[in-house]
Order: C-alpha cells, then structure tokens, then sequence
C-alpha cells in the first residue's frame, strides 16, 4: 500500500522550522507498513493545497497532511476540503463539547466564535479526535484514496495517529512489513567500502535493497526488504548482515543506528563500569549523553562542568601551578581534571575535555581548534591532543567523538 | 523569483533521517530573496527523479536537487540527468584531479574505478567544485529552470552552496529581499490571542503576511514581506510588531525567535551577572545551553552533574541529614544544591535541579514526574515544586523550561 505524506506551512518553505511531523509521519507509517512514495511541503495557499491533493489523487492509497488546521485566520484546510470533496462544514457535537470543556474548565474562560469554529467539519468525514487540542483531524476517501488532515502542532498530531488514526488504518488495509537493518562502519569512506563490499552485494538476494548512507566519519549500510512474514525477513537480512565483518578491515561499531555514546553505554554496562567526566570545552554535552537515557544512575557517577579556569581549580582540584606553567589547554591539565574527576566521583573511568572551541582565542595561548581529551582509570592516566579545526560547534562535535573513542578503548583494556 | 528543492533518499522517506539539508537550503534561498514554491522528498530511482524533475520544469527558475550523488551504485542523478537534458558524460579534467589527490595524498591509497567515475559529470553542465568531498555539484539549464544537483552529505553540500552556488545565482538573477520578524508570546492560546489582535490584523498592510505558529506553552507570530528596499521592509514589520505589547496582556518574551535560554543570556550579560548550575535530573543540558555560545565564559562560571545521590552528597555537598531527611527529590535538597553550586563556583545565581525523570522510580519516593527547581542568590534561596507528567524526555524539556523561567525572574529582582 502506497503513502504521502505533505505538511502544509509557510515557516517550513523559508527555513524557519524543520519538518520534524514528516519524519515522524514517515517512520510511523512505514512501521505500519505503507510504502512512502514522497513527501511534499507547500505554501499555506488553497490552490498550492488543492494541487497538492489532485497531484496525489489515486497516485496513493492514504495522504496524510499535517498542518493548515488550528483556530486563526491563515488556516485554509477545511475549506479546501469541502471545495475538493463537495462536501460542507457542519457543526460536530462531540468535538464542540470537547473544545467547550477545554476553553472552559481548564482556560477558564468563556468559548469564542473562533474556537466554535475548531467544531466544524465536513459533513461527510470520519473524525479524528484531538484528545489534546482544540482542531481535530478528519479522514475522507475519494476514488481510490484516503485523504488524512491532522493539525501541525507535534504532540496533537502524534496523539491522534496513534490514539485513532492507526486503527482505521488497520482495519481498511492489509499491510505488509517493511523491515530495515542497519550497519555503521566507522573510519572508512564510501567508495572504498563498495569496494570491499562489491562481491557481496551482486549477490544480494534481488528482494533485498541495499543503500550507503555516508556521512562525517562514517558510512551506514542500510538492508531493506518487504513481505507478509516478518520473521522470514529479518532472519534474511541478518544472514547478509552478518557476512559484513568479514569483508571489512575496519573497526565495526555499531548495529541498528546505536550511536557512538550507545555503544559506549552498553559496553560499561555488559563490564559493570562506571564513569564520571570533567568537561570544559564540550559545556556538559557528555554528562547529557551518559544520563540522557533510563538507568543512567547504574553507570554513571557525575561530572563537572569548570567552563572558567578558577572553576578548575577551586572546584574540580587541578593545581593552579600546573595551569600556570602548562596553560589551561594542556596535556596536563586534561590528566589532571580527569584524575581529579574520578577521585572525586569515584568512578573506575573518567574524561576529561579541555579546548580551545574559538572562534576567539580564551583564556589558553592554545591554538583556536586545539582540544586535549585525558582519560583516568586503574590501568593509569593519559591525555590525547586533536587539532579539530572550525567552526566552534564542528570543535565541540569531534571532541564529543573523540572523547568517547577513548573511553571504548579504555574499558577494552580490562 | 521562485524555487523547489527535491531530496532524494529513500533514507528521508521510511523515516530513518530528518531531512535537514532542505531546511538548510530553503533557510539560505529564502535570504538570498527565491520565493520557494515547495520541498520534495523522493525515493532513489531513476522513474521517480525523472517525475520530480519534470513537475519543476517551467514551474520555477531554480530546482536545487540533494542526494542521489556518490560514488556507490545505488547514485542514479547523473545517469538521470544525461537522460533529460539529452547528454552523455565525460570526464571533467578538474574534478579528476581533485579526486586524485584527495584518494592518493589524504587517503594514501591509489584511485579506484568507484572514484574515478565521481569526476564524469554531463558535458553540458556547468561544474560546482566540491573542496570537501569527491561528487562535483553541477548546474544545468532547460527552458525557464535552472536545475542543480549536489551531494547529500550537508557538509559537502553547504560548502557548494556557499562558495560555488551563491556566485552563480546572484549572477543570473535579480533577486528581492524576504524579510521576516518574529515575536514570540508565551503562555496565552492562539485562538485567544487571535482575538487580542483580530483589529490589528484587520489593518495590516496588504503586503504584509501574518502567520501563527502554535506550540506547546507559545505561539510564534510571524510577520513577512518581500521587496526591493530592506531597509523599508524592516521598518514597516517593526511598526507593526511595536504595536502587539499593547495589544496583550501576557509576558512578551522573545523576538526574533530566540529561544528561552538566548534570553536568559542575553539578560545576565546586560547586567553584568554571572551563573553556576548544579543539575540532577537535566543531567548538564542547564550547562550546554549556558556554554554552548561563544563568549560564554563571560558569564557562566561551570556546573556540576551530579546525578548519583553520592556525588550530591561528596561532590557538591549536600548534606547526608537533608538527604536522608527529605528525600533526595526535595525542596530542601533543591535549595542546598543551589546554595553549594553558588558557593563553589563563586556565582552570582546559582540554579539546582533534583526530580525523577522516570519512566521507573530513582533513589527517591518521589511520584514520577515530580521535579524540584532550586535557585540562589543574594537575594535568597527558595525552590519550586512541579509535577511534569511523562515521558522521561518532556519531564528533562519542561524542567529546563522551568528553571529558566526561575533564573529570569531573579535576575529581574536585582
């Protein structure tokens, strides 16, 4: 069964928002198994939305639009819809009880004219029920497709496809399963690893698609394939999957899109480690990527952000002589905060970052790019400079990878 | 003059990535003055880029195209392009050698078949040199519409855009200016604030465009117009946004979408103060968000993540009693917490976070979702309760949320 997905809204087509609705809307319905056959964002215009419906009209089986529904004056969508289903705006009791109990019990305040107005929908479509807001969203069918309006507001839209667009969908359509794995190989560029790769993938079952999706540092592989028994599938794809290791020389870090700071995280947990961190340049982002997760408070102790240089000294411990003589953006310093982190913390691991991110110069004589990464544990302390060139934020990034590299080693050392 | 961006990927469309190059793209075609028409997103094959491109042709002036570029063989956008623009490829002398030295000298490897084919381009187009990576963008003409092409991976095509793209199209076109201001009210719904400015709305000048763009806790108004004086434009948006403080009775807070936390910042370096966190639950993002910009040294002293109830105790201090006496989730854990972080890094302000993200039950009794927001300064250390619902990632959002709100407020009270 074949999907569209088009988000209506001015704020996407000059950049001012991404459209993270269709990205949702993508991985929903290809779990439930459509095939998404494009995505489309237009003007918040009725003939850019009417176009938009004829261009999909029997092209699909289900369009889902988000956007152009919501109580002010720039929402067009209804309108559109009767226009293009001939249909006319009736007064929904359901939904006016609804939005009444909302303005009313919970605003405190008496409904308006323009909220009345969220009640109205074609008279001849299913209704999607807005448990969280005010716009509800509608279904209509015409030909051979379905036409889905949902309101644009993120965790609206997310409430009503899983709350109640999901089971009409099941019920009107057999799906099939789209199942995808993925591979991330690190540290070896695209052309080289089709090469490595070419044998293997002539001989790929011609079910299974194979794609290189490459980007800073790393190449995921993606196999995807389709059909009515999942376990068939998958077992399939894991048989191919499996005979890649073998085929690179490189390093293979992770399954199934795991990022870097997943693998990490579940290789402290398999050894029954824990971690703690200094960071200077990297402002906290390691702390948020070791505790982002449930069960953080397994492995990770804590850590310390001494963003200024008398932070470093008064609070995390670094000697205000080995500042002095080494300067702030040093081997020594990024040993010293680590060790004083994993003394401090108690932790069997610590890192420490300390970098010059620039754009301007800091407190450090170091060169704008230059980073030092320390590591502390039992098998001893260690630091490691990078030269990570520009722009500031490109700086924090590799640091982040960097760090979190050696980390990996570290705990492979036990 | 108009423009549509196509990404092709069908990584975009079963919803593995966010499609971030084309908000990228239709954020610097929109300032470079290109009204874009629409985004499109589209599978990697050759019958779907083909459609794609003919449903541009005559519709706008500029097509630019991601993706469907590379070195491995499920690339289709040049074979592609030969078809339609009646081509064949040849190998361009520039692009070769640039391949070449980047595989021989960086890479240290010799060139491979894979890499030499990067370096065919059509012999009709116009080569957009690309000193990041081995795929050339390339530009090509058919009637009205220019059609470009460049690599998927956004740091290759940024560079593109920047440095090769933006001569050409400022060379070929006479281009307006699209002005946009926004201003940000926070805590009022869209359908009421509809009503605050429904006269003022009225009035507004034809050429000027208003969107509403709702979200949870804020609604963003957008005022846009395009022409050929800035300085005009900017002027005729100012007036009529000075008019909306009036018009609402709630708390302006933000213009020109500057987040929660730019304001923040940009509150304390006016008055000249500075900021120290210790964070439980938002386990360092209360630091990223302080760190994160340049300059930040200026006003953020550093933080402490002390997610382990041990750390809270031997790290930052809080004591054993107050622990063990009120629950690690607690106003008075809350409050010492702040107190230690100002002490220790010597801040003026100091914000404090302890709550139980969930989805299970931490170190504490505390009810899922309850956080405690603690803040101190000269003026006195108090904390806040909140009970902030599910899931574990809008429980960490709204604590940020809140704390933020906090620390303006004391800043305010100076």
């Amino acid at each position: 069964m074949k999907a569209s997905i088009i988000t209506i809204g001015d704020e996407i087509l000059i950049g001012q928002i991404i459209d993270t609705n269709s990205n949702y809307l993508a991985n929903y319905l290809d779990k439930l198994g459509f095939e998404i056959v494009e995505m489309l964002s237009i003007s918040d215009s009725e003939e850019a939305i009417k176009e938009a419906m004829n261009r999909q009209l029997n092209r699909v089986d289900v369009v889902v639009i988000t956007g152009g529904l919501g109580p002010t004056k720039d929402d067009l969508t209804k309108q559109v819809f009767c226009d293009f289903f001939d249909d006319v705006l009736v007064e929904n009791e359901t939904v006016f009880a609804h939005v009444k109990a909302l303005i009313e019990d919970y605003f405190k305040r008496p409904i308006s004219e323009l909220n009345r107005k969220q009640a109205l929908v074609p008279s001849k479509a299913t209704v999607l029920f807005n448990a969280l807001g005010t716009a509800p969203g509608m279904m209509l069918k015409r030909d051979q497709t379905y036409f889905i309006s949902l309101p644009g507001v993120p965790f609206e839209m997310k409430g009503i496809v899983e709350k109640e667009l999901t089971p009409l969908l099941k019920e009107r359509f057999t799906l099939r399963f789209n199942v995808h794995k993925t591979i991330v190989v690190y540290g070896i560029g695209e052309s080289l690893l089709a090469e490595y790769l070419s044998e293997w993938e002539d001989n790929l079952p011609a079910t299974v698609q194979l794609a290189y999706l490459p980007s800073r540092g790393r190449v995921r592989l993606r196999l995807s394939s389709t059909g009515t028994d999942k376990l068939a599938i998958e077992q399939l794809l894991n048989e191919q999957i499996e005979a890649i290791p073998s085929l690179v020389k490189e390093n293979i870090r992770a399954y199934d899109d795991l990022s870097r700071s997943d693998v990490v995280i579940e290789k402290l947990k398999a050894e029954g480690l824990t971690i703690a961190c200094a960071e200077s340049c990297t402002g906290g982002r390691l702390a948020v990527l070791f505790s982002e997760k449930e069960g953080a408070s397994a492995f990770f102790k804590g850590g310390m952000v001494t963003y200024a240089t008398t932070s470093k000294i008064d609070v995390l411990g670094v000697k205000k002589e080995t500042i002095e003589t080494h300067s702030v953006v040093s081997e020594q310093v990024a040993c010293e905060m680590a060790e004083q982190a994993r003394q401090k913390f108690q932790s069997d691991i610590a890192v420490a970052t300390t970098g010059n991110a620039g754009p301007s110069k800091g407190d450090s004589a170091a060169a704008v790019g230059t980073v030092y990464v320390g590591i502390a544990s039992e098998k001893g302390t260690y630091a490691v400079k990078y030269e990570l060139g520009q722009p500031r934020e490109q700086v924090i990034e590799r640091t982040i990878s960097r760090a979190l590299e050696l980390v990996y080693k570290e705990i492979l050392k036990k």
